[in-house]
């Protein structure tokens, strides 16, 4: 084993009261694992777009200014103020950031679960992984085969477990088809690889056409783009043809998920069924699982009283999956890490190098196929 | 038993192409019931605010104008064109109208349960109540006692199951207290007198003073006024005081359900909490069951991930209902119809004088307090 440095270094997010956002790559001392947990020293973790509502707190970083020195750089953006207040509960407190990663146990507790990952190559989640080290679980390591390169594994839990929820979640209420939003993500690949395989169909709902390209060349059947005028008729017909009463939502603001839920509606309801006033009796469901757009969610309502949108994060999900499901899902993502659940890096950064403005921007832009992947240890 | 005439009068509300609604006291053929059937003459029946939406069909009810002779009625009011759009499925089918009341079985089909109710007087659940006769399945029957009049059970279905069902779901999906919005309702009303026998805490919430006031001689003990400039931190208050997550919302329009959700949420997280993007993880749910404001929801989400909206109606609740605790429930009803779930009535009206055009206009308005009874056989 390497010996652990007792410092090391760590990026963190800060609200400022005064409406600013500061991100730093701070030196902190080198978290020491308790009885049941293990450190691991981070050798690659993954941007996801979580992570970056979380890195960026919604400031305007087209503006961001550049400070502090070469080896502790600093960024500051400012933050509008309708914004601040939906962050009022994080002001004054540095967040630390990064959900998963891979890289080497170099310490474990004593608990068996522990001592049996030291020494191991990990995939893991965490809550710290923009970090050099960052402690975990047990169970939420994910041992690699000997030999593999920590930038394969980095991403085996949040996208592929999330992929994998949205199909075993429409399994569990009965659905017997899906529609994603914003398909043409990481996520929304892996999702599609995964219908493609199990035969689920699937409606992928993109934003350009260059997205809606992307998935035809990866095997997407039914493609809606909503930049097309014919958007609503198209996402009717795609629909009717997959029979999805159940939809996945990125982008969580502005009149989409209504939409589904209505064009749901209309594809279940013949145009020359007669009159319902409580609409048609099949359920249609919109989870919402991310924030791409911050402003209100506006449902009109064409779609009778069978109906739901709600919440949906991989955690809860996970906690209400039994132990033989969840190793299950755990051994296909193992055994597809290179294929169905692969991820591509367009960036491979440093913690200092993410910190640049120009990267940062780059990275804030997410744009389709772009990547970035962390390496704590560069 | 009394002859039953080949026609009979009915109360229709149909909307034109033109964008016009045209209410008639029509008449028609008497149906005859099916093998599995009854009629009942209908001797009152309710106006609820469901059945008042279907008959009114969001028209300019202040401008309408009455046409026709005095033995058939006619109003027309205009409707306008958003409105049209969402009410295309209807245009140019006469509706007919009434979800339940009360009468006698004049006619039975061969079914042995059709057969028990004839000569009974029953409280019904039915398609068609707003006509002198209408057909109902026996399963949607409840006999009233000996000697019961009608007017008593005119509202046996509607109000008390939806009120009753409420607590249920409640119990169902595991919450310990309730919010209610459009609370001084008769059907609110009701639900605080059960919440009250029952010790379930109650959160009632109005838009006026009389409201609030009305609620709390009534032995409410949770009130919370949207008119007052401390609604927001009186619902806060109110949701920590009773550990409401589940509201039953009638107004279906507007920011309302997300105001729910976020004072839900800002009720379970302590100020000093540590910050969590993702909210608490305690499920807050919002059932919407009407439609009181057709303007589109808007949800404006401080309310983290752990939520939940949808619609509610009986009849798909029922249908989840298992037959044991369908007849406990129905039982409940018919033992305390005279208390728990007594309705009040302001107006008793023929069809005929409900097709008034100031009438109407008064019915309308929905003024807390005030409710229509129609009187068919008149």
């Amino acid at each position: 084993m390497p010996e652990i440095p007792a410092t090391m270094r760590q990026l963190r997010s800060l609200v400022t009261p005064d409406g600013e956002l500061r991100l730093s790559v701070d030196t902190v001392d080198t978290p020491r694992p308790g009885p049941r947990e293990v450190l691991v020293r981070v050798e690659a973790a993954p941007v996801n777009p979580s992570d970056l509502a979380l890195v960026l707190a919604m400031s305007d970083i087209s503006a961001a200014v550049a400070s502090g020195s070469a080896d502790e750089p600093t960024v500051t953006a400012s933050i509008a103020d309708p914004v601040m207040q939906a962050l009022a509960a994080r002001v004054g407190t540095a967040v630390r950031v990064g959900t998963e990663g891979a890289g080497v146990v170099v310490a474990a507790g004593e608990s068996p679960e522990a001592q049996a990952l030291l020494g191991r190559t990990v995939a893991f989640l965490g809550g710290a992984t923009y970090g050099q080290y960052c402690l975990a679980s047990p169970r939420m390591c994910l041992p690699l085969p000997d030999g593999a390169d920590p930038v394969d594994g980095a991403s085996s839990f949040v996208n592929p477990l999330t992929a994998l929820g949205m199909v075993e979640t429409m399994r569990r209420e009965g659905h017997t088809g899906l529609a994603h939003t914003a398909a043409a993500s990481n996520l929304g690949q892996m999702l599609n690889r995964i219908c493609l395989a199990d035969g689920v169909p699937l409606v992928n709902i993109v934003r350009r056409p260059e997205q809606a390209a992307l998935l035809r060349e990866q095997g997407a059947v039914h493609v809606c783009d909503s930049s097309e005028g014919t958007f609503e008729a198209d996402l009717v017909a795609a629909l009717q043809k997959t029979g999805a009463t159940l939809a996945f939502d990125a982008i969580g603001g502005g009149r989409l998920a209504g939409q589904l839920l209505n064009a749901m509606e209309a594809a279940i309801v013949p145009p020359d069924a007669p009159y319902n006033r409580y609409g048609s009796d099949v359920h249609k469901q919109v989870y919402v699982y991310g924030v791409l757009d911050p402003r209100p969610i506006e449902l009109r309502r064409r779609f009778g009283f069978a109906w739901g949108i709600g919440g949906w994060l991989l955690t809860p999900f996970l906690a209400r999956t039994s132990g033989e499901d969840l190793a299950r899902m755990r051994q296909r993502v193992a055994d597809e890490l290179t294929t169905t659940f692969a991820s591509h890096y367009t960036d491979q950064v440093s913690l200092r190098q993410f910190l640049d403005v120009d990267t940062l921007r780059r990275c804030a832009r997410q744009a389709t196929g772009q990547k970035f992947l962390l390496r704590p240890q560069r």
